[in-house]
């Protein structure tokens, strides 16, 4: 089990940009329903959460038949890695370490397609086709937009895989967790004919990530087996009764959006200018940098001074040492990463 | 995936005895730890819940090696059955349907030793070994109090089939999950030489089971398999935050005592006097009944018209249509359900 998810130091007050979560927070709808939760916490909840799939289904337009719910993503990547039990996965990498574990949780042999790091870890359609022809695989991995790289890959680009893959019969997992930040098309029109299966969370968009809830979009047959496996009153009650005023809050959705535009191009416009450390482009709410002259670690312990903890990227296959991670905040907390991280480069 | 876990139907106001939950409901103080942790909820939880988890082994005089905690009992079932993965798994029925699924989920052969109904389901020591003989399980299942029967066994009781187990080698799956409610003694003393696992759920005694919140007391052998292959972050905030106020709930707790002693008593007389009715004695906050002219069906919609919703018990093995289970509620409820009952097992 890996450590990650945020900073759990000795220190009071941190400002966590470790964490990849929308810096809005909370909204007071989401608080209100919550409190008034507190009413139905003595009644267990609905065994397979149909109320909260039909809402979320109406928010997809996709047919409940097509819709899992998780206790966080988390739940149903592992859900998935039991229910195809793959004989042999190919993960793109550098990505989320979860994929990994979970698969290896069952048994499948792992083989990882590393993305170039001089070419800014973008997806290299060729290197993946001459992986899936060589090692066949099952299932193929991907997170698109990327954890950590945030690199986002267009369906079109991504189409030759899906092709290479069809002639072995594999199946493809995409965890699109931050998808809804960048606004950019997901690979859900895949679900009616592919063996897809997509992964979304609900938590970092909307800022609840202790709340713990996900879902997953995908073909039917996929959805079917991982469902026959499931286990019963996954989701807590805060987590199902919120999904209603989540999707429907406007005005958080319209601040979000507006924040995002502002403060991503703001953050890599200022991180650009930091000398010793290259900015990789993203497509959602996070940066990947590498430090020209600097560890990580050393960068981390530097910051954590000023009271700023950063996300080192040594445990990412295909990372080393010389990665951070950055979230993008609002501008009252950018502002203060942006000198420290340019004074701690200069030393 | 069962239909259980309280009425879902369409009325708006039932009294539901068909969940074996404290009725003294939640207490004000985890209210207030929940609203609390509105402050919490845009950050992940501990991804092992460490924090949660010592507070629980002082509460248990356990060694945090000893512990683990679930997002509600059910996640360790299935957790557990994943990592042991046992060839053959003898489980004692009647009893919760969960066990078995968890089990088959993983590929386990399921052998089922029925106790004898005109015993009143008490546990028949002679039969299980003889069964333990036979099948030579790598697994035994048991509940204690048992669910949906209410029988408690007794570790003196119990001991000549943990020495015939000893002789397989084989392990001890021991669901406590209504043990508080009891009084009775725990089979916690045979995790330290024995290959024990105890599952506890904290949301029945605390009247908390849309939180979601359970934890399992083992052998550390055991339990260092079932956390190497955990989910991250399957507890929520809210669970990990409330863990401290729930069993620091004197008052609480005081109250449950002198509730449940009452009301048992009361409920268990009453039930007696019920014509058309055997009630079966229980050790913990529910009663399985069995109707002589009736069936469960028939009787479970006469009362729903008046408000009132019971359990059907055709679903457990070794039952049939002919048996209910009711919860021991508060006086104000349970007073309304003797009568009800009287009436539709008189026509």
């Amino acid at each position: 089990m890996n450590k990650h998810g945020g900073y759990f130091g000795n220190k009071k007050e941190v400002i966590d940009f470790s964490i990849n979560i929308n810096p809005i927070g909370i909204s007071n709808e989401v608080k209100n329903v919550i409190v008034k939760s507190l009413d139905h916490i003595g009644r267990y909840p609905e065994i397979d959460g149909m109320t909260a799939k039909k809402s979320i289904a109406e928010y997809e337009a996709a047919h409940v038949d097509h819709l899992i719910l998780g206790n966080g993503a988390a739940e149903l990547i592992y859900l998935y890695a039991r229910a195809l039990k793959p004989k042999k996965v190919l993960i793109i990498q550098p990505t989320f370490n979860e994929y990994k574990r979970a698969f290896k949780v069952v048994g499948s042999e792992i083989y990882e397609c590393i993305m170039d790091k001089a070419n800014d870890f973008l997806m290299d359609t060729h290197k993946i086709i001459d992986a899936i022809k060589e090692i066949k695989p099952d299932v193929l991995v991907f997170c698109n937009p990327n954890n950590p790289t945030g690199r986002y890959t267009s369906r079109q680009d991504f189409q030759p895989i899906v092709e290479a893959l069809d002639e072995t019969n594999a199946s493809i997992f995409i965890d699109e967790s931050f998808i809804d930040f960048s606004g950019l098309p997901s690979y859900k029109p895949y679900i009616e004919n592919q063996p897809v299966f997509i992964l979304r969370s609900m938590t970092k968009y909307f800022a609840v990530p202790g709340m713990r809830l996900g879902y997953g979009i995908g073909n039917k047959t996929i959805i079917r087996k991982m469902a026959a496996i499931k286990e019963p009153w996954t989701l807590n009650c805060f987590a199902l009764n919120s999904v209603d005023a989540l999707i429907h809050d406007k005005d958080y959705i319209l601040r979000t959006k507006q924040w995002f535009e502002t403060e991503k191009r703001w953050m890599y416009e200022s991180l650009k200018k930091i000398k010793n450390l290259h900015v990789i482009e993203s497509h959602t709410n996070f940066f990947l940098c590498q430090l020209l002259n600097h560890t990580s670690k050393e960068i981390q312990e530097k910051i954590l001074q000023e009271d700023i903890y950063i996300r080192t990227c040594e445990d990412f296959t295909g990372l080393d040492d010389t990665y951070i991670r950055l979230a993008v905040k609002e501008r009252e907390d950018n502002v203060k990463l942006i000198p420290c991280l340019e004074y701690a480069l200069m030393i």
